[in-house]
């Protein structure tokens, strides 16, 4: 996180075993500048918690929220009953049925209490960071000029690939 | 629910549409006589009451608790997470996929919070409440004496059963 | 939508056919005062369209897109490869396999290019536009008003259920 | 298994090779005090065997049964309908579909033989032990403390944890 | 049935609301002219008649077992632990999934104890029926007659089809 | 096989890749002292080989043929439709999706050609086997008796196993 | 059916009930005017019907062979494996699983045999020909340009959609 | 790619990574000498490089597309709205549900706009160079007899496989 600015980002996962594959939305945030926090709160194993630091979360300054889990992951949709703030979910591989349990209880949400869910795993980590980003340039237009050039960086690199046979 | 006596058995779904399915638990909970109590309350758009009732669960003398919902169905697993009863958990069909999502999301739930989740619907309803009464038969010698009686009946239904080509 | 004012959201669907369900979307943008347009633009079948409504969006004034399609529903991310806004994305049950189709084609975006997904089908479209909500109200704090009254009411309404066994 | 008292929780397995995963279960039990027995008895091998371990386990004394298996589980299911002590099912990955085949066929049993059933794999043998110590505790207070003790545990061990970038 | 010889084929089904389907098989046997006997016997709420069914099937001079359920549908590995006769199976449409419950529940029987399994619903009734006659007729000519004429028949019957545009 | 008397199971498979799994059929034939035969012919690649080597099964003594194959997994089924042995089928994990495509493409015949399907990978070509072996026990009081003997040594080796904690 | 001109495109469906599916194909060719022919052959239940039909599609001036069936879908593949001809695949929804046990038999082809899948039912129906008609268009200017006026015509109507909220 | 001709079939993969699997299908067209080109172009990352190659396809003398992705596989359908040419699409297994996603991603194509589909991953890449083969086959004799000698030889190839025991 960027020393000097309060977090517009939190990141919030079900458990310490997520942050390898979770570490990389913090990761795109830094490349991208944007202030952020990230913690462990388990919407089972530590109900209380999760629930106040969504409870919190505008109050502490926080913009937009990244919540992922696996298994039966409730922990997005807890969040997001307990703020009004955007809340995105990431659906991550856990111990068997390759992210479908994840992805389903992430994305199923019923009507009243939206998550925006992005892909199952590493993919869905970054993209969440990503389309916080897009939120957050709705209003700051020097995160849209980074995302323009995140972009033309992007299609630089697609357009060098060279695919050898050997 | 039996006029004079606590509810040992709390029921709570997701949704007022889910009383169409999820009333065939309290029905049979009747037919064995178990005082028991029922409500709405969803872990999305009324996650305090939803916890709150599940924290207050034991206090007011339930003994096993039987969540049900549907979608990204989190209800059962919020409600583990604030008691210390058994929780039985009832998946239902929801808008799409037929009750897999909610199978899954209610199951899968993470070490260290469990839900004992029955079939997906109205079977799982019915045994939700068999469960819980073989559960609190632990104690209650008439109870396992009624679920003698249920088993003979059952057995007697099945074996009368006569077959006709026409 | 509102007469007097631009459009904050634009609403995209691959076909006349999704508008029965789509429709809830507008109408909860609606209800929340929020200007809003919509059309259909088909990914396949009307490319230029679709990207050409993509790219001027942000132009247009809108600040965040909803796109929606069944089977192999790739509008949402045409839609997210051609603006920086950001993208909501709703899988429609289409002619097989219950949504499933559009839900993977929807969701499982390679990094890069986000969109946030919502649930399938009519919970999707309301969801999809209170998500849109929930981001505009971050500077808009009458919206963010609004959203408490509509969450406070929800509750009520789920308070006030009375089931009943006859 | 505490050597001075006899088991209260039995637990079944249908094959040598689930023992791996099954140990998380009698672990989890011992950490609790919780006297407990485990043995093989496959639904299909010995069907005998399981069915009169199943029929007798009331008389043994014991409270709660958890039964696991993969593949066309059948375990539990047969288990249940040869006792009226709640039985748990654990559904264990098997060589082949991840554990969706032994997922299905634990907990989608008919109405009138419920088995509760945990989560695949090593959550769902520690989840079983868990929910069988719930079912316990309602008679026995000590248990009951020892649960808010293990529930404080996990909750200042979710709250310690410090993710760091390096 | 045919009246004056002893059945050849059993056919037990877990539910009486199975025969709508179920009824297909022995109208197929029927056709073939092939002596065989069905009854209701649910692996869970009748173990005992269902296992002694079985137990007793080859005394009975049954040849072939067809077993058919929904659900968990246990029965077929039921009977084909305690017979050594061929079992073969008939995966029923449940009260969700489709099918695909009972269709894994039944075919991903563990080494040891094989169930034959045919397709879900009608179409697997008539083929259990047709599968057992190709075993019966391994010994009797006159069955693999039939079946030969069966098969031109089925073969004409094919060709004949106009298909028109009206 | 052995050596001085004609193939009673024949074994076909649908790719030399197969035979690492499939090499459990006939050692389990093996066990028991049925003769057999076994080789590769593609449904697709040798189309010709595979129907010639159906329509001449019954001619060259064959009683049961097993198919196994992965992917879009044919071989039972053509091999069924040339054939009028019973047949059995055993699906194979391919290159995807775990072998659910080889197990919907084996066992969900349209009625008129049965395929009696078995588990996926190993256990099913064991099962195949075994099945094979309960149809020709049906006229072999020999094989009978060997399945009785190896049922008792099953159920001796799943009795004497112990499980230990350390 | 053109009746001066020799078929060009062969449709072989695996039953007279798909025909209310499939003649989707046919229409769509008759619209662009390409000659065709189409007929019932069962993979299964007439195999050599099924491969003779294949075997001399070539010889009878056809260039484009479309293949449909459901659930174990063989149908395709038979076809692909005895002619050289481009085969197109239309998974249809049989009796179960919502037809995706025929689009995994009809596309999950090994190796050396190619099937080009289309999706499940009449709109696979209809991009079957659709695709058979790009094929043809190589060598026939007239059909391109007809294609061409096809999809601005699609264009139009989709630009022309007007959604009204009452 | 031969040197001295235009490439006849045009390959396009969504990600440098899917070029260990998808060289698998020029060096199968360079098996059969048919020049070809191929390159990485995404449909997210850059839509335009992706639209402008599609749609000049036709014009640099392409006759057939093959487009291979994984995750939301939007690449064959976005290939398939740009050109005229037959678009062959092979998903590919990316981060999670094992080329579920891409299946269904590729295949589950609308009305008007179709995508042929092979199988998952390098089985796909094979298939879909070959059923290009066999497009350009139909006006191009020489590709005929090649075919004719691949499927000689791999007969061949098949007919010659010896299975042994040890």
């Amino acid at each position: 996180m960027s020393e000097d600015s309060k977090p517009l980002v939190g990141i919030v996962m079900g458990s310490a075993s997520d942050w390898g594959v979770m570490r990389a939305a913090p990761e795109t945030l830094e490349r991208f500048g944007v202030p952020h926090e990230y913690r462990v709160a388990s919407a089972h194993r530590t109900p209380e918690l999760a629930t106040e630091w969504a409870r919190t979360a505008a109050d502490r300054g926080l913009q937009v929220v990244i919540a992922a889990a696996g298994g039966a992951a409730h922990l997005a949709g807890v969040v997001a009953a307990h703020t009004h703030l955007p809340v995105l979910g990431v659906p991550l591989s856990g111990w068997a049925l390759d992210g479908l349990d994840a992805l389903l209880a992430t994305v199923q949400m019923p009507k009243g209490v939206p998550v925006g869910t992005l892909a199952i795993g590493k993919a869905g980590a970054i993209n969440a960071a990503l389309l916080a980003i897009r939120i957050l340039a709705l209003s700051r237009p020097e995160l849209a000029e980074k995302l323009r050039h995140f972009h033309q960086e992007e299609t630089r690199k697609v357009m060098e690939i060279e695919l050898t046979m050997d």
